[in-house]
């Protein structure tokens, strides 16, 4: 990964992303089994946000992932709602950047003692996510595990399928002078959080109360739920012009990448920020660098459109309940992703 | 749940099921939502081993299931091998219980540094698991999260599905004078290991050691990993005369409730369990009663099968991989679960 020069990064946070990747590429060394096509025919798709497999006449989309340390702030401010939306957006996301519409999601909470209220609480925000995404709840599994966990982790699984006549959106269709077409984020979501606690610990910040220019306190800002793309994406990935499509989680744009390697994406039309994202880098006098890639940065979702179709896409983007979709740049040949602007280049997504 | 009078019991050695019923009623109570119906369509089978919905003409099924406090034997006898094998048994075996063959699993792994010698190691035990059940490995989640784990913990989700002409098996075709058929366990497997470890820690037993009568280490002897029941309910689950399947987990023989609440099981053949649930129970002065509601006692899948079809299901399941399937019992008119040779007799699951 490409650490900044100074100021803190996600990785001295104690993320240790290189570490993860090498060990990693161990695990998936290990597992050779390929299974024969009577089992389900997997649809190669290595790096991509999704597992997909064809079963019978279905193909299946498969996305696991938790909420990570953003749990730590929910217990903190003693808000559950927040992090048990966000189990439902962060996989029904990864679901949309492969086009698929979610159809079931189990979850997992793994906790020190089991506490009806806060399962309750929980469970009022995966029921959110689920009416915001069109998801039923399959499941899930629930541990009392004090001497594996210290408070509570949260994740979840959910898989997706592909309407008649949608095929999934893997990106490889994206090419030069294509559109890069923005949503916009709720906040954080639910990324970059263990860099969050650092500069919100070593700056000594009480939670509590607003930053400066805020109405509501920082904890709260800081948990809003990660906004799910679901209905928005479904309006168009059954079409021909929607190339690509992109959640912005853990790597920031880097993410860009990870939809097709043999292109550049020039990010030359990137909005202001919210606020809250330049108040996390003053507070710790981050980079640009590491900004971009640890935080979404006030995009989100990102929608790879051929250019003649972008008023159209715009069009349906708002009607499905998302018109603050803007274009924040292009596809260049070449390859990474850059930011003019702010003199940024990244290369490579792990 | 019914403790037992006296001697250790599951709930005291950590595990609060009736807390953890309690919470998860709170969640499920808040979970209202229903999706429309072109967002796939629930098959209703509340407590029952898997989540199924239908997309399109398939019906999936879907599990998720961690490997539990497990995970700390395996650290300490520094083996990962058999703990990764245990995260694809203990999923694909809750997809057999409901008849569904494996297509693909997600592992969700969490530590506190990630090490690639451990990390190969759990590759390794999945890449068994899969071979033996058939299943691909579709995607994961490794998260470096020291805030929120102390170890290691291991997880995972499969789903499954139905090949023509099979239905799900749910049990709810159970009858009185049916036969209930027991396979083999090859150990613990991956329950009820809270208790185990504090039995071992309050005797301070050494588990470099064999326990008398055994021949290797107690560690690795209790690591063993959970027996793959796939292929051997693969050969059986497209049969009518195959009436209900029951993988027994934590919960012990009460898992059979969950397949059919208005009949009484009667084990009555109950074989001889293997020493090792003997040394567990001496050690600690353990009740039948827990024994039997927490472990699998030998007995690690059950198929409930109509008596005229006895020996043919037999021959069926010895030329699949399960030659030491043996009558342990039938359906009676009544309710709960008996072993009337212990005298014990369970009503209810949870």
């Amino acid at each position: 990964m490409g650490a900044s020069p100074a100021g803190p990064t996600y990785a001295a946070s104690g993320v240790d992303r290189a570490g993860v990747s090498r060990s990693l590429s161990e695990l998936l060394r290990a597992v050779r089994y390929r299974p024969p096509p009577r089992h389900g025919r997997v649809v190669p798709l290595p790096g991509h946000y999704a597992g997909l497999i064809r079963i019978g006449r279905e193909t299946i989309a498969v996305t696991t992932d938790t909420v990570g340390t953003k749990v730590l702030l929910a217990e903190e401010a003693g808000r559950w709602e927040e992090v048990g939306e966000d189990v439902v957006g962060a996989n029904v996301n990864d679901l949309a950047a492969v086009g698929a519409r979610p159809a079931g999601l189990v979850d997992t909470i793994l906790c020190v003692r089991p506490d009806p209220a806060t399962f309750g609480a929980i469970g009022r925000g995966i029921d959110r996510g689920l009416r915001a995404a069109g998801c039923a709840l399959l499941g899930g599994e629930s541990a009392v595990v004090p001497s594996i966990v210290k408070g509570i982790d949260l994740g979840g699984t959910a898989i997706g399928f592909f309407p008649r006549g949608r095929a999934p959106v893997t990106g490889d269709r994206i090419r030069p002078r294509d559109v890069l077409l923005g949503i916009r984020s709720a906040g954080l979501h639910a990324n970059g959080f263990t860099l969050v606690r650092k500069l919100l610990s070593e700056a000594a910040i009480d939670l509590r109360s607003p930053r400066a220019g805020a109405t509501i306190p920082l904890a709260q800002e800081l948990l809003a739920p990660t906004r799910i793309y679901t209905r928005a994406v479904d309006a168009l990935a059954s079409r021909t012009e929607t190339h690509g499509l992109a959640h912005l989680t853990g790597g920031g744009v880097r993410n860009l990448m990870r939809l097709h390697d043999g292109v550049g994406f020039v990010l030359d039309r990137w909005p202001e920020p919210p606020a809250i994202f330049d108040y996390m880098q003053r507070l710790g006098g981050v980079s640009d660098e590491e900004m971009y890639q640890t935080f979404n940065m006030g995009i989100g979702f990102v929608l790879v459109v051929a250019p003649d179709h972008l008023a159209e896409t715009r069009r349906r983007l708002a009607r499905a309940g998302a018109p603050d979709a803007v274009p924040i740049g292009r596809v260049e040949r070449g390859e990474g992703v850059t930011l003019p602007s702010l003199g940024l280049s990244y290369h490579g997504y792990a």
